[in-house]
């Protein structure tokens, strides 16, 4: 909750609070409600109990819209305002609301700017989706895309996209993902769309131990977001303390 | 249960078929089951229903012991069979069966020759760890150790102990992960405990974007692996034009 409050993205309604709740430990919780002139009421613990359905709660419920989603357009206008090269993650298949939370935590872990997804975010259970990711899911960027025409704007804006595909000749380390780029990861099923792939810049591919082995979409998203971000960390070190210039832009 | 046979590291004592299973999907196993002679029986769904419990079991039951844990001193002869420098996990503090399928799955993804755990193994469902980490339960030598003596050992035999902790001063790219190494990690609440973090020989970090992110430990130690193989690719390239090494032919 405090997150969500942090990240003011949502609008909370109210905010209740048990009788018996320790409001010391409560107090940021306080401050920022009061900071945003959230409403704060004390109620019956049975009340919450009920309006909890059955989850825990701590004490404290808070009635809130839905995180608004960024559009394809707001993106562009958030990239516009980074102050190093944008690094997108676009992922398909994810099937585990689980696994979408602990990507959507790494993701912001490793310094993406926003996360990409082609799937209704309402086929999701939002508290299940929360959980794993640990704060990012309020804090970081989710644009759902339903066509590839995003992708296409992006890559005439001087993103690079990047399609991570098994057996791929070029690994993550033999491409340069220091300028503007989108990593596209498919699900563990089928892999990228055949509408993706037609049209990535580059399909790369993590090298592994053996045939049998492979990583699933959230580990193999976070081994690719951190290499990425090896790189740059690399491209600041090397050049100068400022973040390194955009790349040349490809188009298309 | 195809993994389990291949890995060969459990007794099995019967396979059982349904009546009506397709016996051509089965082929591999069928085969499988000859050459190790482990007999198959064909017996009725309900049966079978009734032995899985209300799992799902596609028409196939094997009656197996439990994967036998390698020692300690397993483990060093196992080391030394190996053709490159040892790469070892250590995780301490997992809580949750599936993170440890995760993590092991990709453990043998990213060349990792064993895992060290410090916990009892059987406070797992091992049904719970063996699904995510897709075979690689089966395969990969899983150590459990009770005290740091098994590290302590390792360390004389030349394995370099790195514990990975928020805010150490060296990254994971600072440091020369080629050599003999024991990769330690720990669990999200606690991070590593006082008794291996008194024999570590170097700490090092995961660089992340912001002080409010942090990784999983399953997506942590796989960005560490996964930067550990990098190293050991590089050095191969760079000295032999060949392949990587295949993984050490399976154990007795």
């Amino acid at each position: 909750m405090l997150a969500a409050l942090h990240a003011r993205q949502r609008k909370f309604q109210v905010i209740l609070i048990s009788h018996g709740a320790h409001v010391d430990k409560l107090q940021e919780l306080l401050d920022l409600a009061a900071q945003l002139s959230v409403p704060v009421k004390s109620v019956d613990r049975k009340e919450l109990d009920a309006m909890a359905h059955g989850q825990t709660h701590g004490g404290v419920v808070a009635l809130v819209g839905a995180k608004p989603r960024m559009t394809a357009e707001q993106l562009l206008d958030h990239l516009d305002r980074l102050k190093s090269p944008p690094l997108l993650l676009l992922i398909e298949g994810v099937e585990d609301a689980r696994n979408l939370g602990f990507t959507l935590r790494s993701a912001e872990a490793l310094g993406v700017h926003a996360v990409l997804i082609k799937k209704h975010l309402w086929d999701f259970d939002a508290v299940e989706v929360a959980r794993p990711a640990s704060g990012a899911y309020e804090r970081l960027p989710l644009v759902q895309i339903d066509t590839t025409d995003p992708l296409v704007t992006l890559r005439r804006r001087g993103l690079r996209l990047y399609g991570c595909v098994a057996g791929a000749k070029r690994r993550i380390y033999d491409v340069d993902l220091t300028g503007p780029a989108i990593l596209a990861i498919g699900g563990e099923k089928r892999g990228l769309s055949g509408a993706v792939r037609s049209i990535c810049d580059r399909f790369i591919t993590i090298p592994s131990a053996g045939a049998a082995t492979s990583l699933s979409l959230s580990h193999a998203a976070s081994v690719v977001m951190a290499e990425a971000m090896r790189q740059r960390l690399l491209t600041q070190t090397a050049a100068d303390p400022l973040p390194p210039e955009p790349q040349d832009p490809s188009d298309a």
